[in-house]
């Protein structure tokens, strides 16, 4: 690879030119890193509901053109200045949720919120000098994305947005382990904390509704609900460990009452957990929490502008409402236990993976995603 | 007292005939306890807003004619059958929410929410028959309130809902442990769990606000924001504990962007209290707290049919909604202990008497609530 080093690098890429239109996939310019960046070749990256939520226009914030993606992995081709936390070779995750060690949400044991490069990934470009590293081979710019932009053979990060991995760990497999399995995995272990013997209920059947019954059975809940509105998914929630699949299409009463009343003690669900970012069912997850101590996390990602609500009775007779982001995982700090707990054996991992496809696919790989028929795609480049 | 044993009792009340009319200082007679019941003299009793919340008609679910009254202390007259944790003579303090020791409720750590008599106490009525055990001079049955009604001479309580305190305790002063500095001291110490060195604002310095004041500051809080429209709580606030004084009159922006740009961090306040009511307060309390690990609890009872809401975001990015009911003590079991910290002379409990009367004046102690010129008045009755 030393023939690269600091040398712009053309490669395939995938560019979102505007909303609602497919990507372009095409040869874009990538720029050497700059001081605390890293230049990294994907190997494989994975499509996530929320590239699709930008690339529908749905995010206000979403600049375009863009570089999409944030669920990869790949090898460190090159480090900019001061980079020492990786070098050339190393196998790495990029973390679209940085950490940087040193500001007080990374000090701080309950947060993972890093905001060291917030700002300038925000913004779709790099902190050394508030510019992308991408470029059409005319020379427009291109933003980044999330501070990852997976969508591209190679993409710029900072260093505090990359976490090494053993070199033996599967790149197409572990490529999960940057965004939604994780997130699922991580609202059970760290935010609610799910204790052994409680009920659980996951709202939504996708990657990351399964990662939480994954998890939830693992940390020893002893009835597991999962809930969706298409049946079909029922099937992959009860190999995953659900002990009962509720659709909430079946009944007349709103679906917080359904489960209320299915609930062990009948008072409601320990944890709840919602896997989908509808509001309406932020709510019904919060209502149908365990009088008195149960805990409903928020993980999807609601529409620009929508609101949570219910009455205060739902908190003062003892319900907690609480979100999670990246599942409160540290990420370069813990991406590699992950990583090491799949190279165990001990997770689902391989099965959330339903499709592989070449990167030049990657539009029939959207299709899929809003299809329903697919957990996870996982594209790779030629290599 | 052995005379009145197993007899009705006539004595003084006041009676609550409907919504938004003074209250009627008139005889009553008072029923004999039967099983699992506690007739109690009330020495003292104070007045708290949710009693004037249901007086005021505000309470969809307020039964009338009844008598109110939920924050006093007397002496056991006489137990029913079966009752063993107190017997005549005893002093006691009447608590709203009951503690039997044997519900999934009591027995859970986290909460506080016994439900033994709950389905009759919210009917106004007593377990053993159902019926209430006040009625007229001519036969009128008058309706229980919270399973206390304390503005009455005598009153009848299940044995679930009183706590046995220590002979010298002065009866007109504990008597305030019976809600609102309980609630806000408990609000800190076991919802929260507030920690030295953090940051607190409380909204609305009733006495609950000033409870939770003086809880933050025994619990090490370094900062404590006091926040009400009203500047002429702030001297208390101060006097209490609060290192900040702060009226939302007073700026333009929302009073939540003020806190976050006060707080130490700049990030927000780690735990923050509503102790007033409002929907809107609440949403400020929320966002306002700390990014990545502040608390909001939800004290104050808002007007029926009235929702909290707020954008998911807040949740996600790390900030926690939950609410108390009476603190979360488990009444009889630790309200003893408040009565113990009391004695101790380690709280603040007597200053937060600003009025004293004779319980013929009970209308007058109404308004003067109202006027927000008091924090708690006590009544008492001549002995």
């Amino acid at each position: 690879m030393s023939d690269t080093v600091g040398k712009p690098i053309q490669c395939k890429a995938a560019i979102a030119w505007e909303a609602n239109k497919p990507l372009e996939v095409t040869t874009v310019v990538v720029d050497p890193p700059q001081a605390g960046e890293v230049r990294v070749k994907i190997v494989a990256t994975a499509l996530c509901h929320t590239d699709a939520y930008t690339l529908d226009g749905l995010d206000p914030e979403g600049l375009f053109p863009c570089i999409l993606g944030h669920e990869a992995a790949g090898v460190v081709e090159s480090v900019g200045e001061g980079v020492t936390s990786v070098q050339p070779g190393d196998h790495v995750i990029p973390c679209y949720q940085a950490y940087c060690g040193d500001c007080m949400f990374c000090k701080h044991p309950k947060s993972n919120l890093c905001t060291s490069v917030r700002a300038f990934t925000g913004k779709g470009v790099m902190k050394a000098d508030e510019q992308p590293r991408f470029r059409t081979l005319d020379g427009k710019p291109l933003y980044h994305f999330m501070g990852t932009s997976t969508f591209s053979e190679y993409t710029v990060v900072h260093e505090v947005s990359v976490a090494k991995i053993p070199k033996h760990a599967p790149l197409d497999k572990v490529c999960l382990l940057g965004c939604g399995v994780a997130t699922g995995w991580g609202a059970v272990y760290n935010t609610a904390q799910v204790q052994p013997g409680t009920s659980v209920a996951v709202f939504g059947l996708g990657a990351v509704g399964l990662a939480v019954i994954e998890a939830a059975k693992r940390a020893g809940a002893s009835r597991i609900f999962a809930v969706d509105i298409n049946p079909d998914k029922f099937a992959a929630a009860k190999e995953w460990g659900a002990t009962d699949c509720v659709n909430p299409k079946d009944y007349d009463k709103p679906i917080q009452q359904v489960l209320v009343e299915m609930s062990p003690s009948g008072w409601g669900i320990d944890y709840t957990f919602e896997c989908i970012g509808s509001v309406e069912v932020m709510r019904a997850a919060l209502e149908c929490a365990h009088r008195g101590w149960g805990e409903s996390v928020v993980i999807g990602v609601a529409a620009a502008g929508k609101e949570i609500a219910t009455r205060p009775f739902q908190l003062v007779t003892g319900r907690v409402w609480k979100g999670t982001a990246f599942g409160g995982y540290k990420s370069r700090l813990q991406v590699p236990d992950l990583v090491e707990l799949y190279q165990k054996g001990e997770t689902l991992l391989d099965k959330y993976i339903t499709h592989t496809m070449k990167f030049d696919e990657i539009n029939t790989a959207f299709d899929l995603l809003h299809s329903g028929q697919c957990l996870r795609c996982v594209l790779t480049f030629d290599q």
